[in-house]
């Protein structure tokens, strides 16, 4: 059972970057997002991938891979709309 | 060094939902906002939360409760503004 809550609650957190990175393609709308938050989030998110490698973990180094790509979509289309807008 | 990538990895990611509810709260601009990933990281969040005290991890309680407060406040905004558009 904690097993499972552990596994679920990852599968949550991985994945919930895909329907955020779909929707900021399909709309560009980035207006409320935070550069702030994505500028953190994806570097944290690389160092625990990096983190995983370094420990040899391999869900860490699945999950924060999948992350990342959908996370730093996100991102750079927040710093296209921020520098397209100055 | 490995513990320091992975200390910086945590605050990073555990940190970067603060800008994104200051934003929100501030701007109440949720538009670019998926509901869907908020919905997910939020549940997942909190599945974080409870797998860490059944596996009696203190980093992971204290960490997961802080990002979850800040997500839940853009979650809740998310879905008010969701519902007063319709």
């Amino acid at each position: 059972m904690t097993e499972l809550i552990g596994q679920t609650a990852a599968v949550l957190t991985t994945c919930s970057f895909i329907p955020q990175a779909i929707k900021t393609i399909r709309t560009n709308d980035t207006s409320g997002i935070s550069l702030w938050m994505y500028s953190m989030f994806c570097i944290g998110i690389v160092l625990w991938f990096v983190y995983g490698v370094l420990i040899d973990n391999a869900p860490m180094i699945y999950s924060n891979f999948i992350t990342s790509i959908f996370a730093w979509i996100v991102l750079v289309y927040k710093i296209r709309n921020t520098i397209s807008k100055k």
